[in-house]
This record gives C-alpha cells, sequence and structure tokens, in this order.
C-alpha cells in the first residue's frame, strides 16, 4: 500500500492530438476558444481524476492553473512556482506557457480575439470574480464569453467516472461539538445578517459543519456536495456520495439529502437573501438566485477557532506524527551517509514510517523531498525522470504530513547530509531564527498575520535574504491541510484568534543551489501569565509538531540567548513526548538529536 | 534667553467667568451652543498664542483636544495622553473631562441637545471631515449646525495679536532644490491627475515648496499662510507676513503676493477641479470653490523624500546637536548623584547646552523631562507645580530637540540616575532591543512602517509589555518635528522611500513608577551591498542621531551577538563623530560612556 506515486502522470506528447480534437469540437460548436482550468466546482486544491482537465489536455499537473484554447494559440497560463515544470510537461511547439498573474487572461485574450468571436467556458469551474474580469477585458473589443457545457469532457474518451467515496461521520469527541450545534451558530450569523440561507460550495465547510467526511478527492477526506443552509438551521445536502443509516441518523431530520445534481434547480425556489462566497462559488450560482449577497463563507469563522476537543485530538495526531517522523529521520541518518539513497527513496521510507503508525488514512499532501538544487523548487513533487539522489555535502528537504482521523498534520525538516557548508549553516540559522521569533511572539489581540510576518523575515532580510511565499497558512482538523481564512502572510487580513491553528514556516532558497524550511504547526492561545508583564491582553503560540531540527546545521555563535533557550526547550520537549512512542534504536538517535546546544 | 517657560500658562479659575461671559453673547446670538477646538486653521501641532482659545476659555494647554460649550454643561474633549493634566487645568465643577475618541462629539451633543437648537462653530477651525461627522449625528435629531464669526473672540478682552514675523529665504544650498523646481514638479502631479490648482493650508508644505521659512508659531519656524498652487506652476500666496525685496525677488514673477485674508475671496474665483486635502483643510474651504477634489497635499511625496543636500545638512545639524547633548550628558552625570537636581534643572541645562552652539533657533518642542514616575507620563511637559527630584536609584527621561538652520533634530534619552534595578535594566534592553531591530532593519521595497512597527516591539511583547504610541514619525528639516505622510505605526500605509527621516522610539511605561524611551532619527536609504545578499532591491536605514545610550542600563546577558555589534559600532561611531566637537572635559566623559561592552 502506498499512497504517493512517483510516475510522470502526463506525456508531452498527449497533448497536441487531444488539442487538436478539442478545437474540431469548437468548431462545431460554432465558438472561437475555450477556458481549461486546474479548478473543479469546490475549487480546491486537489480535484478527482475526472476533474484533471487541465493536465488531460496539456500535460501540466500544476496545483494551480488554466489553459486558454484559441484557434491558432493555446496558452497556458502558471505562476513563478511552475514556470520550470510547465515547459517539462507540455509541449511547447503547441502550447505557449503564461506567466500569471503577472500576464492577465482578459488582456491576453482579448489581444489575440476579434471583435464578433466566441470565448466558451464551464460555469462551473470558475469563480464569478474571475469571469466578471474577462468580460471587462471582452467588453471594449465586442468579444462575447459564453456558459457552456464543459467541451473537454466531449472530447475525453476514457474519462474516468466521477467518484462516488461513502459519507463517514466524524466522532463528536474529536470535533468537540455537535452538527447540530454547528447548524444553530451558523443559522445566527445569518439571521444577526438578515440573510435567508448561504450556499456551501466548499466541501471542506459542509464536511465541518455536520461533521462528516468523505473520500472523493485524494489528500483531502472530503465529499464531492454543495449545501444549502437557512437561517433557521436546516440544512439542505447535495451530494451522491452514499450515505448509511448510521450517518442519515446522525443528521436527523434537520438535513436534507438531495442529489449532487440536483443543487443548481433547488437554489432557484430560495426566498430572500442568500449569501455567496465570491472568491470560490462557481460563476453559475450567481443567475441561479433570486436574491444573491456577496459574503464570506459562514463556516469560515467558526471553523477556523478550533474547539479545545479538535486540539486534543491534533496534539495527539501530531505526537503519532512526531514519532514517525523520528523513525523516518533517525533512518535517514544512519543510510544518508552511505550515499545509495535517492529523494523517491526518501518519500517512500516517510510514507511507510507513517503507515506503520496503523493510523494513517492518506498523507495530506504529496511528500516534498528535494536534495540539493531541488530543495530550492518551493513546490517540488518528485517523479522518476527528475529523481535525485541524496549527496553527502548537500541538503536534503523533506515537506509532508498525514491525514490521521483524529488531525492533520505538515512539517518541515531540512537536514544536513555529511557535513554542512558555512553558507548552509549560516542560511539555515537565519530560517531557524525567524522560525524561533514566530515561536517566540506574544501579542496585543486584534493583530493579524500581517503584523507577524516580518518577525519571521527579518532575520533573513537583514542578511539581504527573503522567501517568496507567506510564512504560515491555517490547517484543519482532518480535513484540509491549507484551510482558510487566516494565515501568517503580507496578505493577511484576517484577525487572529484563539484556537486557529497555522503553520511557522520560513524557508530559504538558492536557485541551483540549496533550499532551506523549517515548519512547524502552532495554535493560537490566550498568552499564559508572566511575571514582570503587563495587564495587557495579549495572544501567543502553542507547537504542535515535535520533531527535532538538525542541530549539525546551527551556528550557535550567531543565535540570541532567548533563541538558544528556546532551542534547547523545544528539544527538551521533543525528547520527553517522543521519546516513550519510539523504536530503541531510535531513542538513541533521538537522545542525540534533542542534545542541549 | 530661553525658549521654554515653567510656569503655569492658565490657571483653573480663570475658566468659569470666561464661561459665563461666553454663554452670554452665545445667548445674545441665539445660539444654544459653541465649539472651541485646539486647533488654528492650519491645524498644526502649535498655535500662535492668538489661537490658544481652549487654553484661555478652560484652562487646558495640551497639544490636542476641544470644547463643546451648551448652556448648561461644558465638555473638555482629551484623548489618553491628557487625562490626569486636564483634571489638574480645568475646574471640574464647570467643565466636564471627556474621553475621546472613544466618546465621539457628535453623538455626545445629540443626547443634549434638542431637535431645533444651534450650535455654533468656527468653519475655520475644522476641517470638513470634522464637520460631516457631527451633521451626520445632528441630522436624525433636526438639530442645526451654524458656521460664524469665533465667539470667544467676541468675549476674549486682551487678546493677543496676530502674529507677524517676517518671512526669510531658505538657502537653497540645504534645501537642494530651487522652488522654481519644485513648483513645476508640483504642477506637473497636479495637470497629470487633470487638476487646474491645489489649494494649500499647511504653513510647512508652503515653506518646503517655496524655500521660505517664517516664525508666526512657537518650535515651527512657519509663517501663517495659505496659497493656491495652479498646474501651471504659478502660485497665489496669502500671508500677513512682511516680505522683503531679496525674498520677493527670490520668489519671482511666479509667486503672487495677497493679504492673508484675501484667500477665501481668491479661491471662489478659481476655475476647473481644485484639490482640497481632506483630513487638514478647513470646513469653509469645500464651499468656496466651484470644482472642489478629495485630495492629498500634493507636496507630501515630494517633501518626504528629502534631497541629498538636505540629509547633508541635517546630518550636520544631528552632529551638533549630538555634541550638545554629550555636554548635557556629561554635566548630568556628574552633577545628579548629587540628588539636588530637579527636571526643570535638567530642562534648561539642556537648552543651554544647545544655545551654546550659537546656531539654535529655537527648541524644535518642548522638552520632556521625566524623573521618576513622571517618565511614564508620555506626553509630560514640566512646569513649577509639577516639578520633582532627579534622585539616585530612579530614572531621567529626557526627550527634546533643536531647530536649527540646517535642520531640525529630536532624540531620548533614559538615564539611570544612581543605581538602576534589575527591573529597570530588564526593560531598557527590552525597549533597546526593539530599537536596535529598527536600527538594522533592511527590508525588500515596498513595504510600510506598518510592516517595520512589530519588530519594534517583539523583544517587549514577548515580556508581555507593549507602548501606546507609534515606533516613528516623520521629521522635516528645519520645519516641523512632526512631518506626515509616513511613519512607523500600524496606521502606517505609505510606502517606505530613500531620503525620508523617520524617528525610531520605541519606549516602556509602567505607571507610577518610571519611563523608558530610546529614540533616535535615522533615514531610509537603500540597502548597501552585502556579501551572501540575494539580487533583491532592498531598503534599510542610515542612523541621523549620535548621542551615547546608558551602558548602565543594559543587561548585556540578553542581547543577541548582533545587538552587541550593533550598539559597540554605535558607540564607536558616536565617539568619532561628536569626540571632536566637544569640550576637554565631555571628551573624558564620552569616551567612557562609549567604550564597547
Amino acid at each position: 500500500m502506498s499512497f504517493q506515486t512517483f510516475e510522470a502522470m502526463t506525456r508531452p506528447e498527449d497533448g497536441p492530438p487531444r488539442l487538436a480534437r478539442l478545437r474540431e469540437h469548437l468548431k462545431a460548436q460554432g465558438l472561437d476558444g475555450f477556458l481549461v482550468p486546474r479548478a473543479d466546482a469546490h475549487q480546491g486544491e486537489y480535484v478527482a481524476p475526472s476533474d484533471e482537465r487541465l493536465a488531460w489536455l496539456t500535460g501540466f499537473t500544476g496545483s494551480a492553473g488554466f489553459a486558454a484554447v484559441l484557434g491558432e494559440e493555446a496558452g497556458v497560463f502558471v505562476d513563478g512556482r511552475y514556470t520550470t515544470q510547465v515547459k517539462a510537461q507540455v509541449d511547447t511547439a503547441h502550447f505557449t506557457p503564461v506567466p500569471w498573474p503577472k500576464t492577465k487572461l482578459g488582456p491576453w485574450l482579448a489581444e489575440r480575439m476579434e471583435a464578433g468571436q466566441t470565448m466558451g467556458y464551464d460555469p462551473w469551474l470558475h469563480t464569478g470574480f474571475q469571469i466578471s474580469e474577462i468580460e471587462k477585458a471582452f467588453e471594449e473589443k465586442g468579444i462575447k464569453l459564453k456558459p457552456m457545457v464543459n467541451a473537454v469532457d466531449a472530447v475525453w474518451e476514457g474519462r474516468p467516472g466521477r467518484p462516488t467515496g461513502d459519507l463517514s461521520l466524524y466522532p463528536e469527541r474529536f470535533a468537540g461539538r455537535s452538527a447540530d450545534e454547528k447548524r444553530a451558530e451558523i443559522a445566527k450569523i445569518l439571521s444577526d445578517a438578515g440573510e435567508a440561507a448561504a450556499l456551501l460550495t466548499l466541501p471542506e465547510s459542509i464536511a465541518w459543519l455536520l461533521n462528516i467526511r468523505g473520500s472523493d478527492i485524494p489528500r483531502t477526506p472530503v465529499a464531492h456536495a454543495f449545501a444549502v443552509i437557512s437561517a433557521d438551521g436546516a440544512v439542505d445536502l447535495f451530494t451522491d456520495a452514499p450515505a448509511s443509516d448510521a450517518v442519515r441518523d446522525h443528521l436527523g431530520q434537520g438535513v436534507r439529502f438531495h442529489p449532487y445534481g440536483a443543487f443548481h434547480t433547488h437554489i432557484g425556489t430560495l426566498k430572500g437573501k442568500a449569501r455567496i462566497h465570491t472568491r470560490t462559488a462557481p460563476h453559475i450560482l450567481w443567475g441561479a438566485v433570486a436574491e444573491p449577497v456577496v459574503g464570506d463563507d459562514p463556516c469560515f469563522g467558526p471553523q477556523s477557532k478550533k474547539t479545545s476537543a479538535e486540539i486534543a485530538a491534533t496534539t495527539e495526531a501530531h505526537l503519532r506524527d512526531g514519532a514517525a517522523m523520528a523513525e523516518f529521520l533517525a533512518w535517514l541518518d544512519a543510510e544518508a551517509p552511505k550515499g545509495a539513497l535517492t529523494e523517491i527513496a526518501v518519500a517512500q521510507k516517510l510514507e511507510a514510517c507513517r503507515i506503520a503508525t496503523g493510523e494513517l488514512r492518506d498523507i495530506s499532501f504529496d511528500t516534498i523531498s528535494g536534495s540539493g538544487p531541488n530543495g530550492a523548487i518551493v513546490h517540488y513533487r518528485v517523479t522518476r525522470d527528475t529523481d535525485r539522489a541524496v549527496s553527502p555535502g548537500e541538503l536534503l528537504l523533506v515537506d509532508s504530513g498525514g491525514q490521521y482521523l483524529d488531525g492533520t498534520t505538515d512539517v518541515t525538516r531540512t537536514m544536513a547530509i555529511g557535513t554542512p557548508t558555512d553558507e548552509h549553516r549560516e542560511a539555515f540559522t537565519q530560517v531557524l531564527q525567524g522560525m524561533i521569533a514566530v515561536s517566540l511572539a506574544r501579542w496585543p489581540k486584534g493583530l493579524t498575520g500581517r503584523d507577524l510576518d516580518p518577525l519571521a523575515r527579518a532575520p533573513l532580510w537583514r542578511a539581504g535574504k527573503d522567501y517568496d511565499h507567506g510564512t504560515g497558512h491555517g490547517v484543519g482538523v482532518y480535513l484540509s491541510v491549507h484551510e482558510g481564512p487566516h494565515g501568517i502572510t503580507r496578505r493577511s487580513k484576517v484577525v487572529l484568534e484563539p484556537g486557529m491553528i497555522v503553520s511557522n514556516e520560513p524557508g530559504y532558497y538558492r536557485e541551483g543551489a540549496f533550499g532551506i524550511r523549517i515548519e512547524n504547526l502552532v495554535t493560537v492561545v490566550e498568552a499564559p501569565p508572566l511575571e514582570g508583564a503587563d495587564d495587557r491582553e495579549m495572544l501567543a503560540f502553542d507547537t504542535l509538531t515535535y520533531v527535532p531540527i538538525d542541530r549539525r546545521l546551527i551556528d550557535m555563535s550567531r543565535l540570541a540567548p532567548a533563541e538558544l533557550d528556546w532551542l534547547n526547550a523545544y528539544h527538551a520537549r521533543v525528547k520527553a513526548l517522543i521519546s516513550p512512542r519510539v523504536s530503541d534504536t531510535t531513542r538513541v538517535w533521538l537522545d542525540a538529536a534533542t542534545a542541549p546546544l
């Protein structure tokens, strides 16, 4: 059994004939182009095989992007993370990689199309926001945008069937609140806002709300579903995922089941204001509802503040995962110096360590195992084609996580293979200082992640360095490893509140040489009492992740006394918490790996 | 000669009879109330004696606040800085201190007034924004707001005459650009925005634009003036400050002189869009202009980015001021342990040291000299009534600055008198760490002061402490010591750019015990090259202020290696730059005060 595969899932040469077939079909339909996003109707990070239209058509398998197919040109829009990957995966004689969001879709299309021409799109796969951006660019030039049945599906032979994993109950002892309580809370949010209902299009929100889980997409235990929650707390649930009597009994009379396909017709019957989440709801919903109102998904706020039961559950998941990580790291230290390992072997061993816990339901995302220069590719996913030896003198960056019934983990460690260079140690220490600054942070209530982001970067900034990703993202409990609405980035506008789980993952990447990232998950808590403190309401972080940090990469002479104290206290706690959970061999390794510096 | 006086400038018992006279006058005019702000028509921090209406009426002398006089009640609205002061200065049997902005003026008045009643106000002394807030609260209740000639002036016997200090030229070798060049730049900003003109109501903007200075208000070398700059660069200047032929020749044909009082009539003749700065322009202007447009004062941007000549000039001013500070600190160290000094004696000696440079034009604000618990009052201004001994075992906080022709300084140092306690040293070291974090900051272009503010607070936050003021404000060059639009605060939305001068002044205040603040002025610069740095465009700070930081208050065991390095390098530079400028006795003191730790 294994979750992650390392085969190339697409071949560049498959793209051009498929593109030709799509163009023929468009021509027959009287269309001049079609949009092919990577998204499904739920705008999540992972999609089911039946929704991998972009990969099927172009060969590009990144987690974000879209193709704009015209008669003469087919642009594949990808962001900076995927600039290199897209060139390797698509046949560039037929597909043109386009740097996005630097180049915007609307103007790009408007430049290449003429007045009177028509661009088709599937209104389930684009948000209202995305479509209105294109419409703006088209308006001036007299180009039309036409919603239609998906044109890729019409030419995709052997397209996999839609997934139909069973719905299962999520134990209330982990959730901490019943679905009835949650429905009542959301109902109050809606009635306070004078809204009659909210459309829920994010499977994670629905799973959280109803204390259910599913298995329709990889890496995130949710079902393909839509829902409408009314201001009286009643829920209409639209899903084709089979629900046992136990699930139906649990959900009770307040939750009515409907087929997935009935959602669109149903919302046409809604009376009163219906809230739609602008950034994620499919474009088609805006026209389908009588009184649409722009607003956040009402589950966002309550869902982000985890209950003490959820924190207790995920704490146990993190200790279990920490023990698996320790087994893995002990093995790595023994094997890597021999010089026979590769990135894939590393990822496979790590997955095996997690599976050995007997509790792993899935990995929470494809493991990033990058040695040497591959570590500098921020969203690297190793395949047979890119697999690289793990060689002494280089760094190895491993970013991974597990889905357990009691929690979702996400941890990054960077290890020295053999002897690190001074450059490695300097950069690693600076990244560590940023990571410690966030771990030690205490702040007056009312700040957002934006206000903490600079603390993680300052040690790198001082050295003229930085990293081009956020410092942290929200994380669910046996849900998505990327969960909004909070985070620690320059764009984080959401106030941090107790119970929120967020990653703390500064990094440093030297292209063509090495990559460093150190990541723990932390929970926002009321700051504990402190001698000499003011009488101020402050918040702080509790650490969830307990995994040794490679001591060989730390330049002690750079550390502040408070930083060294944190590191030694952290390692002492790793030892105390993880040691009872590991094998004898690993315990010996752990003692050394957590010894005070 | 001395600039600062320490006499109480008002007496609580003067208020009630004046209030009675004002009420009589209002009654005769058929009015039910009148607003008395501390502001003049230019909304600056200091006002001329003829504009001290609030102090005359109520006794309250703080730098911000306003009174709302009704038939039965007279509210004196002050912010948190002045809660204690207002109670000591006004007769609370007749005046009610109101905490502002917690209590808003509009609703406070609306609660106390009835439909059909009328509130009078002087439309020159309130901004449009302030008046519209009150109007909103009045509208529902049918209360009227009536612009009128100032009612306080009508009853103020012996009111000082309006100031009429001479206009003087500001040397172009300090300004770095001619008035003609500046007018052309502002003209381009207006014509690019499609605006015909901008109304300038801030004397600092006008002084900067025309390379002139005045002496109409204390602490800031500007004249009472308004101006209109047109999109062709021509300026109409409205001032009663006498201008010599030399000044008129310098300004040339492009600047037309008018009496101060002609401004209102003149702007009624303007054709096309005229920009008005919402936050500072008097309310009366909005109705006076045919096509008003909301916008920032167009001088803000160019004025904030100092020329290299301005930086060179103010650097010299800061070294001169640093030498005066060193003389003062050497004297303090010799005298304070004897136990005979008071806060006033300290402020007087410091002023004398600055005057002894032979170059001091004014102090840049009233010196804050706070010993022991008085140091915890953030905007403390010592008077004969509050004067307190400077006693061994306590801290002394001194925040002061000078106005020199070549620059404006602002520096805070906190000194141990005798032996400090562990609590003093702990808090001082944490404040110093924040101040060093800003000094050492280097950051990618595009950030605002908001993004740097947390760096100054993090060391205090970790200890459960904070300070309730911004970390930094902009500073002019022989202009206002508080100059927008940038800063380092949670509200700073302006991107930091090379040439901006800003203060770096974290602090810590323990009410009833002690206050700590350490303040240097710094300049934003392109970050110097650095070995091992990424190829990123980054900015950094250059330090302007060179004054020893009290080594006795530093707990070395808390410092990071980089912090200690900064401190020793800073002190070495203080010694190198200031030593040649001080007396022999002070040089001996300076050697010890700047010795490496």
